[in-house]
């Protein structure tokens, strides 16, 4: 039984805020400046080059991909944790590219982060030979995947609708096809169940700054499939990637299954803060979370609809389509959400009208459910937003 | 004027250590625990995801880039911060090569460090179409730039040895053949005077870990000479290197110059690191740091000489010709430096006989070379390298 009440003293919530941005950066586990000024003082400090075995800062990468693993339903031994979700997406489509060296076309979608699209770009280009990205709407993705698509790559949770795929159908259409898939978990991994495995999915990637709190610049995952993970050609190929990285060979062996995705030297000091956030979730259920992330979402959109008719539900109404996030579009959005993070409400905007807000039962409740609700809605029946100050514009992050 | 007293007060160097490994991994700064504690608990903690706005992450890779630029020679506004160096090098080598489309070679040496070289193989059997790397021995790279060599992909001082290549008469040269150049500045920056604008060097790149004293995983750095910064076409086309990160558009655009070398999510944590170790860089001036460099490296040579005849320096013997670090052969190499390290002399080997020693003065002073030499000098007439413990073969890092 996941103790939600337990979870939630895990974190540090700044004192009269209501933090629905988890989805963009998770909060501060208490246990982590600790940790981290014991590991500066003592690993680092004391040990200095030693640490690299004496603390285990080596294996660092593989532990953490195991616990990860458990979160995503991957095999263990399958995950390994480095550099950043770019980075990841650029090694899995190259290399899924690679394993279906007849095809040229990667498919992906207008919901997908635009990063993923960019790296997506910035490979095709590099490739050259008819390589080429193919971008459909999101429920298009089904019909589109034909014999020409090598690989599909598909964020599963959409960074602004919450809209969820079906990453099991889509596989296995793709499988059916001759296509390969890439998963990018940013927006599921520690918001929802995941089950790589079971979807049969061939690599999937993800970040660890969102749901997964391990701070500003958390290293991302890799998984590669089993069945792929000794015929995968990394195309960063770098020496901790490299089957005897301290015999300094000169050519590149590629190391055995997903060593081989290690790229360079790891972030130890990111690697350790994560941990500390795993520690919390090494005591979570997803099943349980997932329930209460459904019963948050589902008691948000109500009292939203409720209570403040000038917003239009622009996430899927159907919990089981959507992830732990909820987005409603309104006119004023911009203003209106600098209302609300005036008053401690924080989510955040994506333009041109997109209000995001993110549920994590970890350290959300229901209250604060209510409590943000009742916030909105003061604002939008006082117009509260229509002040100068929500009104002058300025960047978002 | 650098005061190497107020440098050495600002590491923390463990009781009875002489740390000659500062090429491998550099000591902690004294001020970094209490100022990452402050950051994870009032920057992310407090901050959460205005943070990045609110605490200056979003600028830390430009920011810090502008400092390491003062340490290398570089004009301001053209080095950045990210990832590690073999992503950095593969950014630097693919886009180096796309602004030579006629030219299929690469050109590295022996002496560079693997992973640069494993890298440039990952590349170029991505690219196909007759890429290739050729490397040659150190002495031989001069001759063997020709017509054909699209990049030269060189690491100017080397990690076994310490030979240090002539920059500015290599980067001539490859111009003089229509070639392009990489420098790998890994056991360079913060070590001897760089100066990469001065020498006309094309693409720079470099880790912070070593010499600069980032800690382990610190961010590396890449360098985009002026001339080419708004041409390079980024291989690695992540969204924070994009024109217009948070318009969220769905094609990529590249953003001017340098910022187009960003990839993902900055490792925030391993950035605000690296400044406290800034803070004291900041007050060095590279000349000085290099003169008694000079000075522990020749002292070092000449102890060891005098009293390790057993010893083959395996370094150049002319300073001008070496880097921050020292290099002696001995059959026993292995055992001699654990013995050393028992003592508390923190050097490294590399196979098959190689014992390297760094020297940094912003904390070595010259008793403690005398000292160290004194202890491998007793190590080796009392053949104590010579008992079980130090002949045990195990990993090192």
């Amino acid at each position: 039984m996941t103790d939600f009440t337990w979870t939630r003293a895990q974190f540090h919530l700044p004192m009269g805020m209501i933090y629905l941005d988890g989805n963009s950066l998770g909060p501060l586990p208490k246990a982590a400046p600790a940790r981290i000024e014991a590991m500066l003082r003592h690993e680092w400090g004391e040990q200095l080059i030693t640490g690299w075995n004496a603390s285990g800062w080596m294996a660092q990468p593989r532990a953490i991909g195991d616990r990860i693993a458990r979160l995503i339903g991957a095999e263990p031994g399958h995950v390994v944790m480095g550099d950043t979700l770019s980075i990841k997406v650029y090694q899995a489509l190259a290399a899924a590219l690679k394993l279906r060296p007849d095809r040229r076309v990667v498919l992906s979608d207008s919901g997908n982060f635009p990063s993923d699209l960019y790296m997506a770009q910035g490979l095709v280009k590099l490739l050259g030979q008819d390589y080429r990205l193919r971008v459909v709407k999101p429920t298009e993705v089904a019909e589109a995947i034909d014999e020409n698509v090598a690989v599909t790559l598909l964020t599963e949770v959409d960074y602004r609708t919450g809209r969820r795929h079906d990453m099991a159908a889509l596989t296995a259409l793709a499988h059916e096809k001759g296509a390969l898939t890439v998963w990018d978990l940013a927006h599921s991994a520690g918001a929802l169940p995941v089950d790589v495995s079971g979807a049969d999915a061939d690599f999937a990637v993800g970040c660890t700054y969102k749901y997964l709190n391990g701070g500003p610049g958390a290293p991302a995952f890799i998984y590669v499939a089993p069945r792929h993970a000794d015929l995968a050609e990394p195309a960063l190929a770098g020496w901790l990637g490299h089957a005897k990285p301290f015999d300094f060979d000169r050519d590149y062996t590629p190391g055995a299954g997903i060593e081989r995705m290690r790229v360079g030297t790891p972030p130890v000091v990111q690697m350790t803060l994560l941990e500390t956030a795993l520690d919390i979730f090494d005591r979570v259920d997803m099943a349980e979370v997932r329930k209460q992330s459904v019963r948050l979402c589902e008691q948000f959109i109500g009292l939203v609809e409720e209570s403040c008719p000038q917003l239009r539900l622009f996430s899927p109404r159907d919990p089981a389509q959507r992830g732990s996030q909820v987005s409603f579009r309104a006119e004023n959005g911009y203003a209106i959400m600098q209302a609300l993070i005036a008053e401690g409400v924080i989510g955040d905007f994506r333009a041109p009208d997109v209000m995001r807000f993110g549920f994590c039962p970890l350290y959300i409740r229901e209250t604060d459910v209510e409590e943000a609700v009742g916030i909105l809605a003061r604002i939008l029946r006082g117009a509260l937003w229509d002040r100068p100050e929500f009104l002058r514009r300025k960047a978002v992050t």
